[in-house]
């Protein structure tokens, strides 16, 4: 361990070895992407480690991920049969590559920390159970027996415990902790459910009542139970309560009571104590990994330092090998703003507080802008500034062409909404198009396009792609149908949903709007971990689903006969709700018809329709499942869920600048290199300012990347981070990971502080 | 004025004339009931305004306006039919006794306030149009012609705006507040919806799929608009996909994109614009009381404080003459143990901080215990003391007795949910009553009855009642059944009720549970102001329904002929998904009815349904009724009590004892006169401590009332309290109540502070 043994006191003045350097670098990238692996110091390690979070690792991990799950659209029940032996070779080829990924973690690892870590034992077990199953099930096949490929619901597992799925990790953890306190509510509930079905069957039961159906109504305490339970979820309501309020009015009161208490006091009371949970939740996990960002970055400042006077620093050269090492890609002008704004002073070296804030510095995103001319001012100058020319630019950065743009598009929405057979819709329809492809050339003529185009120009991408996708999608459509009679409905569908997607453009230019939609769009992020857990959890439940209910129910399609078709291929279905409501597409035959079973199931309406027909296909047990589905699906999925929307709203309505952000953008300021944010539209000429700091940074200009695209995460994450003292080193490693490798830190003394 | 002329500097050692002294307990009874009243300070108005405040004048003042609501159950379209004589002159009575209460508060007040004041503007303005409609509508009836009684949905504004209703118009307020966030991201929801029906009309529009009742599928545009926003509500999930998704499978999709973005995000994003206003309103609401309560309590202490030394304090005598007079009923012992935690260091009299404390130590509710001796010790001493006297209350006492009595109500609610009809069951329920009479006797002859029944023994309270009530019912129903072949079937109903209800019990002896459940209770008291509002809003919009509606629908009841009743009485119904689900007993024929309606709307399934048959049988703009009520019960109402219930909730799990709470315990425990909170079961039996300093609280035992009793109300004043420096007054009147009647206390000099 190269830094190891220099850590205790400060370094003589020399350059750091470029393994010191690589190591440090590896620190410095951990911090920026708050990644918890514990890795070994030793040269080869490292050189592993980094090779480990290559993105080509990384992604060819999630490939593998992905296909190993997408794999149960091509086994049977199969969306797409494929023979088995094409599915169990897949199989084996991904849980290789897990394998591979698996090995390759040991050695950058240390051994015992590796076995500590639940992540990897998870997979290893999920591993060894998904090969014992395909065994079985295999030497089950030779025998012509049919088995159950049980070890599918795991595949998930994987998708949870790859270290990159970390967000994922801690959404579920979020699940867990909130559950003992859930599920506490949850029998009081049940407690309460049976109080109200006790009374409702000495109340309305055993009284000669009808449904309206005609079946029996309370005539037991289980039917009792389940009929409230339903109504918890609101599906049955009003009809429960019709025959009992034909008899007496008074039942109203009964029903009333029963609502308020179970529908709305108890739901709400889930959510609460969901949301509290996760919030705090949240906090613990942001505090640990605050404290183990902290941590990586003191070990890299001690493998770094040399002695200036009193102080421990890092010299400016060190420094900026060590940046270019840790992120290759950044530009030599973004790194000269960096080291402006960690050295301040311009002293030649960085201070330890300064070295602190640099992932920070690093994860905030900074725009850099040319100032460089339009390419047609350097091809064409004199057409490009001829008064005509200017004219247009005038004309088009002025706001009323946004407005005429805007009124094409509500034009175009207005036509939309006629019928279309008519020619001259049809007709119009290229006119627009036309004016659309104008609207961004022109937009491209004003604006530099390596501007407009910009990595945070949202809208720009989003009308561009669209116009684009219409324009292919449009010619694709007419070419088809001038070629013959093939069906080109399918593209013509897109390009309508394309055209209709362009209004949205209209709702962003209404500034009060504005924000609303910004805030929904930086629910983005955070949906994309939801997304990850839904996945998880809504694959698992379609795989037991498909396990239990695959081939009860058939749609036959037009071509069945009516008799058949009316009960869904299946006699036990005559005459029950399931089938005259028309359910047959609801089944279990495959993926994606349970992805999408799962999906009515969580929008609740009907969903005792949909679980009495499986119910009365299979067993009246099965109904055991879909109160499952629902426990977990409503009271936990949803609920994270709204939890989920509530925080980033509550977080969005709170906005502010956060420290770092304000040291960077006074600098910026400071510098004259700055764009106020408001200029996002109209972007600069080439007038580049005149102060006497900027040799490097001449013809750039910088700001800071627009609130919208932080996450409630690393606002919480600043928040704290703003109330931990540069030189607190927090808990040690054990306290903060109780239960994680978390020692061996403590044994490496680079991170212990010295000087 | 008799306060005015002396407030510049210090009193004379003399004691406060009687004036000053009630004018001053005036402000404390103010200050300690939050009221926000600008009365005169001249005695006869002072006078006035003590009587104003009298309970039975607010009494009255309830029942007026409960009786002025309820005159909707009897006039036309009536629930039980009165003479429209009877009903006016009820009417009638009711404005004179509301004009009565204005008068005399405007004596009260002085006149530039009432008229600033937007409450009594607000009164006089519906007793106006209240009184011009009953004229229009009486001269209209003797023409002969039938008028609409529009001013009945007026009625709610005098349960809003007199005084005492602050709460519900706070609650109208928030509600208020919330509204122009709630429109932006209304119309935003809406704009989604129209991109969605505009996707839905092209995408399944025209391409002859039927429903499953064979009726056109996404036909138009406004078709189109109004299922998908009936999909938002989840209520026609999954049946509104089931034919696009029978043709295609890819429909799917844009189903699920809907339920997403429409469904789960906007919903949650309402939810999370109602929270948030709903917090702020609260907040700045709780600080204005807080300013308005120091204002009052400075005011007091103006009038009666004495120089002694370089500061201004009150006397003890004058203290005490003067907490008497603000709470007539405080108990001797109580006034003591105020006057200690006031006046610590025992001085003679009370400083100014300890003066403004005032109010809140009088909010906290103390227990006294008194620690007499058990009546029947008294009595019979002999007896009482003996050894198996002694046994019993050991056995009483003991936790195992808890636990048998748990045990006890478990069997008897195994035996209801048994089949009844046996004589063993109904023997055995005899002998259960006697066990609970019995349980309550031992219970009494253990612990001193009167500590027994102590106002915050909730559950002892709840378990006397239930079981006399059983005892009472059961007795009647037996006894009627005996005297011949009268029905007893509702008493029996209601003791069966009882008998379940007493299962509660049970839960509450269970640990774990009783946190929740004591959350659960505290949202009692929100709830209470939350019914307010919501008999607000369902009052007035059940009488535009019953105006709109009336007479349209009719539930014929058993003995109408078949082809009638299918229909509900009405030929238009033939064949309607709202005849066949039979919801004929869902109509708007009188305010009971309505009100049920409007519950299950708020349930919101099948409330398309509703809304569709009402619309056959008068027009279809009818559904724009439907619609509106759906925005304001769902978005508004519900959203503001998933709120209320979030945010007890979360102050449940951040609850802490006050400053001032733990001042007085502190006190409470140094004179050695305290009971352990835990020891609510236990009641003392006779030590009366031994401390030196209780010649006063000889015998008496105090307590703290228990947490659960606390409203969000009152801790989050006392949060914004603690904050406010002693000295500090706050902004003036007039910032406070930006718009309210407010100069009068700038006006009168006794608000200014002197020395």
């Amino acid at each position: 361990m190269p830094g190891a043994c220099r850590a205790g006191g400060a370094r003589p003045k020399e350059p750091p070895t470029p393994e010191d350097l690589l190591l440090a670098a590896a620190y410095v990238s951990d911090a920026q992407y708050n990644r918890n692996v514990l890795f070994e110091t030793s040269p080869r390690a490292v050189r592993l480690y980094y090779f480990y979070n290559h993105w080509a690792m990384r992604a060819a991990t999630y490939f593998f991920i992905f296909l190993d799950l997408s794999l149960a659209l091509f086994e049977e029940p199969a969306l797409l049969p494929l023979p088995a032996s094409a599915t169990v070779g897949a199989e084996l080829l991904c849980l290789a590559a897990f394998l591979g990924r698996l090995v390759h973690f040991a050695k950058v690892t240390p051994q015992t920390a590796f076995w500590r870590d639940t992540k990897n034992v998870c997979i290893v077990g999920a591993l060894a159970l998904t090969l014992a199953d395909l065994v079985i099930y295999g030497s089950l096949a030779v025998a012509d027996i049919r088995g159950v490929r049980w070890s599918r619901a795991l595949r998930p597992v994987f998708l949870v415990n790859f270290p990159d799925g970390r967000q994922i990790r801690r959404a579920l953890r979020s699940l867990r902790n909130a559950l003992p306190d859930v599920l506490r509510v949850l029998l009081l509930f049940l407690f309460s459910l049976l109080l109200f079905a006790l009374m409702a069957l000495k109340l309305f039961g055993g009284r000669g009542l009808k449904t309206a159906q005609g079946s029996p109504y309370f005539s037991s305490l289980l039917e009792s139970i389940f009929e409230l339970y339903v109504l918890v979820t609101t599906a049955n309501s009003p009809d429960v309560m019709v025959p009992a309020y034909e008899r007496s009015r008074w039942a109203c009161l009964f029903f009333a009571a029963f609502v308020v208490v179970n529908t709305y006091v108890f739901v709400s009371v889930f959510l609460a104590v969901v949301y509290h949970n996760y919030r705090r939740h949240l906090k613990n996990e942001i505090r640990q990994l605050a404290y183990l960002k902290r941590h990586k970055m003191v070990a890299a400042f001690n493998l770094l330092k040399v002695q200036a006077g009193s102080e421990s620093v890092v010299e400016e050269a060190t420094w900026k090998r060590l940046v270019r090492a840790a992120v290759p890609g950044l530009g030599a002008s973004h790194l000269e703003l960096l080291l402006r704004i960690c050295d301040d002073g311009r002293t030649g070296h960085v201070d330890k507080t300064n070295f602190l804030r640099l992932p920070d510095l690093l994860n905030i995103r900074v725009v850099a802008i040319s100032a460089r001319t339009h390419p047609l001012e350097a091809w064409v100058p004199r057409v490009y500034g001829a008064p005509a020319s200017r004219f247009v630019h005038a004309v088009v950065r002025h706001r009323v062409f946004v407005w005429a743009c805007d009124a094409v598009v509500l034009a175009n929405a207005v036509l939309i909404a006629l019928e279309e057979k008519s020619v001259v819709v049809s007709r119009a329809e290229w006119l627009f198009l036309s004016l659309y492809v104008l609207e961004i050339l022109l937009k491209l003529y004003t604006y530099e396009p390596r501007a407009y185009f910009g990595r945070t120009q949202f809208w720009n991408w989003f009308d561009a792609l669209i116009v684009v996708a219409a324009l292919v999608g449009t010619v694709a459509h007419d070419a088809i149908r001038a070629a013959g009679n093939y069906d080109s409905q399918p593209i013509l569908d897109v390009v309508l949903v394309l055209r209709v997607l362009r209004l949205l453009r209209v709702v962003v230019s209404v500034q009060k709007f504005r924000v609303i939609v910004n805030a929904l769009l930086s629910v983005g992020p955070m949906t994309l971990t939801f997304g990850g857990l839904v996945l998880v959890v809504y694959y698992a439940l379609a795989i037991v689903g498909m396990e239990l209910f695959q081939g009860r129910v058939h749609f036959l399609g037009p071509n069945a006969t009516r008799a058949e078709a009316l009960v869904c291929g299946n006699p036990a279905l005559s005459g029950s709700a399931f089938a005259r409501s028309r359910y047959c597409t609801s089944n279990f035959n495959d993926l994606a018809s349970a992805l999408v079973v799962l999906m009515e199931l969580t929008v609740v309406n009907q969903w005792h329709v949909l679980a009495g027909g499986f119910a009365q296909v299979t067993h009246p047990a099965a109904m055991l499942y879909f109160v499952v589905v629902h426990v977990v699906v409503v009271i936990l999925v949803v609920n994270i869920f709204t939890a989920v929307i509530l925080e980033v709203f509550f977080v969005a309505y709170s906005l502010e600048k956060s420290e770092v952000e304000t040291a960077i953008e006074k600098k910026i300021q400071e510098l004259g290199v700055g764009i106020p944010e408001a200029d996002v539209e109209g972007l600069p000429g080439g007038d580049a300012g005149d102060g006497s700091d900027k040799t490097a940074l001449q013809g750039l200009y910088f700001r800071i990347a627009s609130k919208k695209y932080r996450t409630v995460d690393t606002l919480l994450q600043r928040m704290f981070e703003s109330e931990i003292a540069p030189d607190d080193e927090g808990p040690t490693l054990d306290e903060i990971l109780s239960g994680s490798p978390s020692d061996m830190y403590l044994q490496n003394p680079s991170y212990e502080e010295g000087a």
